[in-house]
């Protein structure tokens, strides 16, 4: 898998430059030890999802040209698709539950995708995706569950790597598990001394009640501004390198969330979203056990309504 | 005065690493070519004013610990010289209008420093600042128009150099015109095929009008976002190199302004500050000539009151 990874930066290289990691003086202040924050809000379309999404359709470049991609996501993946299809010459269809919001339909139709909406429920969802990839012969991309998928997420660990000097604790969001696999794949290896950290809204707690249940199992997600990482189960490949590698898997409340993506966006002059706050929720909360080695929080995407990110700055 | 920048960054190295550039994708598709941004609004403080103020602290740091500090400013200069003073272990007093908000008393406080109220008049700003440096011996660092403080500015530059290969046009926003004295006396030298633009906001065109009658004249500054950008009249210091190296100063208005700090929030997923996003505002609004090179626009802060930005987003 590490190999895969480091095929997949040769691949985005091309295409990507690494994210910054710049320093935080007010989460170090506050967690009490140096905190370094991975800015994947600086990708095109504000998330790192650009990286897996192009990495698949990299590995399978023919096939995506000649007979066109399917996926299927309401929220980051879907725009990261639309970005790497746009760039790559690919016909993209993306499959989406006819609940999600106009907002993110109409960014990905932006990116210049086809939205094929589906019954709001995973399993149509899914169904679909998969009916008109037999169909069509298009070229099926998974959003979290593929080797590519999880190679294109692990070019994050393989920058950290050489951004970052020494061991390190870095806090990564969940959702399928897809960036947190990728990443404790690239940096156990070389790093064994390096703590990987898992953050989940306490609303989908999937991958730790899988992990205490010693398989994938599904939630029924509650609402949460953390909505990139509403998922009814994780991965049974990333499971399988979750319960591997990743040292620690911990939960935060709507109210830890919606307190970091303010001061991020207050103190640190960045605009996270909720799903990519919640690392920096964690440590700011005292959840992460750190094993005192300097932090790393991964800020995984900025796609916030902006309306939302009004009422958060504008509550005191 | 190159020598002095060079020396700047060997000093301020020690205290902070060179704050990242990146690519914009949705500048870069507005403007019409490649446009990264250089995010001053990481440093500590959230703006660039750490490292003028340090730098003139390191220069004469025995007087500065033995006598302390005094400077006058009501904004990121006095934030960021607290930062400073209190990293270095200095006494700093600040001279400050009465009329200075709250908010911005406040911050400067809680980084340590003592705030000095004055009349709210830029003369009394100066007589008193001034009179405390006679009278007690402490260092007078000024917040734009000395060498030190231009020096410091212009580590922004020698970092451009390095982070962007060939040549480029770099739009900088002016208030006294330090940064950009620094920034463009940094690179003319080695790379005299770049462009340096200055953007000021309309409400306060000091440097313009300056520039038209050929020699630093005051103007009366109107309200505007821009409130980092208000100042009466350019430095003497600043003028000269202004007149002598920037190749235009443009002016941008307050809706251009406000459409810059909105775009650059909902899109770019960074909190910027009216005055750090007049650059970005004057390339979006067609007012800069870049000669065809790549442009970085230098985002040089981030102090928004987080009341003003949940207003400009909440807006359609």
């Amino acid at each position: 898998m590490l190999r895969q990874i480091e095929k997949a930066r040769e691949r985005l290289s091309e295409y990507f430059s690494p994210t910054p990691t710049v320093r935080s003086d007010i989460l170090s202040q506050q967690h009490g030890g140096p905190v370094r924050l991975k800015l994947e809000t600086q990708q095109p379309t504000g998330s790192f999802k650009v990286r897996p999404s192009m990495n698949s359709m990299l590995t399978r470049l023919e096939q995506a040209r000649s007979k066109g991609v399917v996926t299927s996501s309401s929220g980051n993946f879907a725009q990261g698709a639309a970005y790497a299809a746009r760039r790559l010459g690919v016909d993209l269809q993306v499959v989406m539950m006819k609940s999600a919001s106009g907002f993110k339909r109409q960014r990905t139709e932006e990116l210049g995708a086809t939205v094929v909406p589906c019954e709001n429920t995973f399993k149509d969802r899914w169904d679909t995706t998969y009916r008109i990839a037999g169909e069509s012969g298009r070229l099926l991309i998974h959003p979290y569950d593929s080797e590519e998928t999880i190679a294109g997420d692990g070019t994050i660990g393989l920058e950290l790597l050489e951004q970052v000097e020494g061991d390190f604790c870095v806090v990564v969001p969940i959702s399928g598990g897809g960036v947190i696999s990728g990443i404790a794949t690239a940096i156990k290896e070389s790093r064994p001394g390096c703590r990987v950290v898992g953050a989940q809204p306490s609303a989908n707690g999937s991958m730790a009640r899988s992990l205490l249940e010693g398989k994938p199992v599904a939630v029924t997600p509650g609402p949460t501004l953390a909505d990139a990482l509403m998922i009814a189960q994780p991965g049974k490949r990333t499971f399988e390198i979750v319960r591997r590698l990743v040292d620690d898997v911990v939960a935060v409340d709507e109210s830890e969330i919606r307190g970091a993506v303010k001061l991020l966006a207050e103190q640190q002059k960045l605009v996270v979203e909720g799903g990519g706050a919640v690392g920096a929720a964690a440590l700011l909360n005292g959840k992460v056990k750190t094993a005192g080695l300097p932090v790393v929080c991964v800020l995984s995407g900025g796609n916030i309504q902006p309306s939302k990110l009004a009422e958060i700055l504008a509550a005191s």
